[in-house]
């Protein structure tokens, strides 16, 4: 008998409630009853965003979300910037090539931040880009772009500044109007702990406007459409129902939590993380600038980290998730985004340190858990 | 926003494939669907029990079983000898003093286990005792009375052994038949991983032949009644249909698991959790008899284990078992009984740990966690 947890990065745990919640009944989507639900998840997404304009609906993946940003406010022969400092720093630069439009890209090492300075210098050496396209956190690397700090940047200029949110709405601090990111995407199964299956994308006033005459082909991923059917409560195709119930539970329960015990419930866990993976003297991936979303750590050398998690997966019945391309074999990342607790980087901890020894490293048991709690028996609640 | 983490004995937690079983359409009890499946679940019942004969499913509590089997063999002013070593002991004792059987008490001391010369002097000044009833394990002391030795006793002589297997049955090797069990009973909340409303009552055939003539009086607990309905794959009165699909894809787990391994696993359980109590310097309740079901913890002098055990489910989201009547306030219960799996013990001494510094006790973080992992990492499967 093996009991699962889940903590990867994407999917994440769902809370009960919610998965009861998305089990009702399902209604159709042409009827006031949906209507009003989907009324009041675009007011909560709008707090979650933290802004004044619309955040669409999609029933798509995160990367939907992505394509819909590039096709919607950019034409083939475009220039853009792409800060590609992991997997999904390389996917933008993948959908803008799909589509035809010319990418600048600022190659980050896997594990950093991109240097502002770098930005600054790309956006006066191209001056015609129409984008710059940039993860806020960077899912494969556990690291983060300075995002507001680019935002700062790109509002004096013509270039949009597009972000893709994925593990960073809902998990940080990400103010999209009142620092002027123009573009802002996330997906359900991160910090909304809910099924992979909905994405949104938000739009600054300039953004829309750059919006309004047609760019690249595309049919399902036409905001303009979506934001005048979704103005009136409904969506321009058929919308993922349960899930859209299930977004109304979530945002109901973040709202209620309140959004700086949220960003400070993620951040309170990435410390125990981070603790812990130093007290068992392992090399974290992303040491200056760490994810609150994910925490990634090397293994001792010589430990294939791909056979290490799935051990942990198929035996133990711990997923985490490991490296990519150059990182595969490598690091771990275990994810603290979404509906994760304490007990979740307890159990994250001791199954590493066990599986460690297993594969033959040399581990003090309880080292990172007690490093761990260390850190989390300050949150807790007083007596 | 708090994971709720249920880690008491009972209601113990449900494997979520067993919740969708139940969740499946109720179907009616009276029809060949329904008989099919009680049919299949009658056999597994006959292996969990380790019996030949009936095993009969009631819906009611385990309370239940314990009341039909006195009242189908006992009639009022019988002598019967109870072994009453903690708050379950009592529980026959009133039972069969609500009936006006005459009950000859063998108090044993929070903790221990019966000594079976105390049993054997028993037997031999009341001869004339219809029956002797017994816990197989005392929930409220996680200790465990030495069943087989007993019955060993018992089977020579006209004293039936009614035995209590509540949190014995599927946790360990209770054989029925081999020893000599005269009655047995379990309840649906425990190594069975369902929710509560459904016990199950087991009689050797010496036990049958006593129940032939009616006793105490009883409409809803007769059992031969239930004994000819059931043998038809069907019940006198309605079913509890959802309990008996989960019971279903219950028994059919535990059997792919084979009984053994089982037993193994919750052994494991129970031995990584008395030694991360021993390593914390936590007194156990029950030293010379653990039970594989629960371990009891004495919590340091001065700290009431009450307001510990409500913070910590509160405010944590950790439940515990506290302590009843005398230990009230002085120790926690820590269950490893049904759908428990390594990390559950693992989080329940990390709550431990850090529950105690926050009531002032002085613990070393880590220590608790690194001696369970010490018993866990030995059962892990190979890499």
């Amino acid at each position: 008998m093996i009991k699962r947890y889940l903590l990867t990065p994407g999917p994440t745990p769902v809370p009960p409630e919610v998965a009861l919640k998305m089990a009702e009944p399902i209604i159709h989507h042409r009827t006031p009853e949906f209507s009003k639900i989907f009324s009041e998840v675009r007011g909560g997404l709008q707090k979650l965003f933290q802004t004044a304009g619309d955040v669409l609906v999609l029933a798509s993946s995160g990367t939907g979300a992505m394509e819909a940003s590039v096709v919607n406010l950019l034409s083939a022969g475009d220039r853009v910037i792409v800060v590609n400092g992991g997997k999904f720093g390389e996917r933008w630069t993948k959908i803008c090539q799909s589509y035809g439009v010319v990418v600048e890209e600022l190659k980050v090492e896997w594990g950093e931040a991109v240097a502002v300075d770098r930005v600054r210098a790309a956006l006066e050496q191209f001056p015609d880009a129409k984008a710059l396209l940039v993860q806020a956190s960077e899912t494969s690397t556990t690291a983060v772009h300075p995002v507001e700090e680019i935002a700062a940047l790109t509002r004096t200029r013509e270039t949009l500044l597009i972000v893709d949110g994925i593990t960073a709405v809902g998990v940080y601090d990400v103010p999209m109007d009142r620092s002027g990111v123009d573009v802002l995407v996330t997906g359900s199964q991160k910090a909304l702990m809910l099924p992979p299956g909905l994405a949104f994308v938000a739009l600054s006033e300039r953004a829309w406007k750059r919006a309004d005459k047609p760019h690249l082909p595309s049919f399902y991923f036409d905001l303009n459409r979506e934001r005048k059917n979704q103005a009136d409560n409904t969506t321009a195709y058929t919308p993922a129902v349960s899930l859209v119930f299930g977004l109304h539970a979530v945002l109901e329960m973040l709202e209620q939590e309140g959004y700086e015990n949220v960003f400070r419930r993620h951040a309170r866990l990435a410390a125990a993380t981070r603790a812990a993976g130093a007290a068992l003297g392992l090399k974290p991936l992303a040491p200056r600038a760490p994810s609150p979303a994910a925490t990634g750590l090397y293994m001792p050398a010589g430990l294939d980290s791909g056979k290490l998690t799935k051990y942990l997966r198929d035996k133990v019945g711990v997923s985490f998730a490991g490296g990519q391309d150059h990182l595969k074999g490598k690091i771990v990342r275990i994810a603290h985004i979404g509906y994760f607790g304490d007990f979740d980087i307890v159990t994250a901890i001791a199954a590493l340190e066990m599986a460690l020894t297993k594969f033959g490293a040399r581990v003090d048991f309880g080292s990172g858990v007690a490093a761990a709690e260390r850190v989390l028996v300050e949150g807790l609640p007083s007596v």
